[in-house]
């Protein structure tokens, strides 16, 4: 039985599009395509599961050698399942940057620079006459209001939009009053240590030979947040420094009422980081404008 | 201006296809893509130009820093132009395994398990809905043709075969009359010396640390070819393996009517190539019989 996962500390779009992945093969071919998870899913991901009535995805750390996997919203193998390079990589979709990753034989991938990876699944049940459930509608707007923050990340793109009208009107949802009341569900920290908060949505990269793991919070108030855990945050993030050998841990917590993230950054590279962004931290932090998107405007810079 | 380009040497499909993919991309945007090529064009891809009165494409050997460059039939860096990895990479159309490849943003990968370029470029055409003048049709099949060697080569798919009699109608041509045709042209040594047979159509790959190289070159008798050539080919394969600082250089030696290659290998890993495919040359020297595809049959197994 074929696996399809999206990334490790998996997001809204990893679980999913994961999900509607599957439903997609699963039509197209029979059903022996089984839908997982590399982690617990978060807050937000949490309520929109909740409120269609869908089960989580089964969770798995990791698969037989030789198994076929389809991956969805990562192509990077430091971001998948432990394992995968021993995998049978049968097909990728995915919008984020190629890195990291390569396979023996020839294998189908559908990439887009697109705000989510719903966006390219839309193509593919196009292309393949499937015509989408009201519930995989549901789930797959879902994944683009919370990947482009309500098409306000500059990742957004036309064709994000185009793609959420028509899932709308599947899935009849209010795409505004429905997008901010997901995006605030995904602010429940809920009793949450700083260890965890870490946790929610983490991403590790390999680039000039150095590592870096990038964390986002998504928050309505930066300020609250900082005042109840910046100390244990910064103690934590230390720990995972030393831990992984990391140059650089930044994270991002994000007001997505305002758009602007305030960067909490821990490493030895402190300063690789005020020169690639052209600021100063000033005891760790630096508070950027309209910056929310990891993958636009953090990692192409490092 | 956007340039679009297949692999180094470039085979039939590189040419073709990077000519049809520039016709789509000017349909579909503006007049400002530029199709170039990477090397000399080969005895085949001369006789379809000639045949349907198309120019060849521009020779480029470099680009400008940043440009923006379009993919197609190759992803692997090395295979590519020299500075590759200062280009803007906008998009890449290909039907090998992915690997030496990597991009610092997002970008558009459209890559599927089939036969030839062409065939993906045909879905291209149809999700755009730009459709095909007859003389890219020619071109398209003609790249067909070529890489599934008139669908005798294990890479053939059925999607391959399904695009080749859409091409055909349109192009208005006997696919088998024709592709013998085109695919004897392509033998057609025509005074080459040894060093230029190996230029016909050879790619360069990095594997656990190993560099090798597999050229190939089409015939319809193996023995005369290796008559007349067999101890030029040889010498220059050696220098090739001094200069290069190869492993191991192979060249087949395909019989396109037959669908068997003989295998000539230089280098200090003859004895990992006879391990791996379970032979033992004799005098540097081995029939494959069944073997026709570098991508499918050889590549995988180094």
């Amino acid at each position: 039985m074929a696996k399809i996962f999206g990334h490790q500390k998996p997001d809204t779009d990893s679980i999913c599009s994961s999900i509607a992945f599957g439903y997609l093969l699963n039509e197209i071919y029979d059903d022996s395509f089984q839908v997982c998870r590399l982690g617990d899913i978060n807050e937000e991901t949490k309520y929109i599961l909740d409120k269609f009535g869908i089960e989580k995805p089964i969770l798995i750390d990791e698969i037989e050698d030789g198994e076929d996997v389809y991956l969805i919203d990562h192509n990077e193998f430091p971001q998948s399942v432990k394992n995968i390079d021993k995998a049978n990589i049968k097909m990728v979709v995915d919008h984020h940057r190629l890195d990291n990753f390569h396979t023996v034989n020839p294998i189908e991938i559908r990439m887009k620079p697109v705000g989510c990876s719903s966006t390219i699944l839309f193509d593919l049940f196009k292309e393949n006459n499937v015509s989408i459930p009201k519930k995989i509608a549901s789930l797959m707007l879902s994944a683009i209001i919370s990947d482009t923050m309500l098409f306000k990340s500059p990742t957004t793109t036309e064709q994000d939009q185009l793609v959420a009208s028509y899932l709308m009107k599947i899935a009849d949802l209010d795409v505004d009053s429905y997008g901010l009341e997901m995006l605030k569900a995904g602010t429940n920290l809920s009793g949450k240590n700083a260890k965890e908060l870490l946790e929610i949505d983490a991403k590790e990269f390999t680039s000039n030979s150095k590592r870096f793991e990038v964390a986002q919070i998504n928050t309505v108030d930066i300020d609250e947040l900082l005042l109840e855990f910046e100390t244990q945050l910064k103690a934590e993030m230390q720990n995972k420094v030393d831990e992984n050998k990391l140059n650089l841990f930044l994270l991002m917590v994000t007001d997505i009422v305002n758009s602007n993230s305030m960067i909490v950054a821990i490493g030895e590279d402190i300063s690789y980081f005020n020169d690639k962004f052209n600021v100063q931290l000033e005891d760790g932090k630096v508070l950027l404008r309209d910056v929310v998107s990891r993958k636009k405007q953090i990692v192409p810079f490092l």
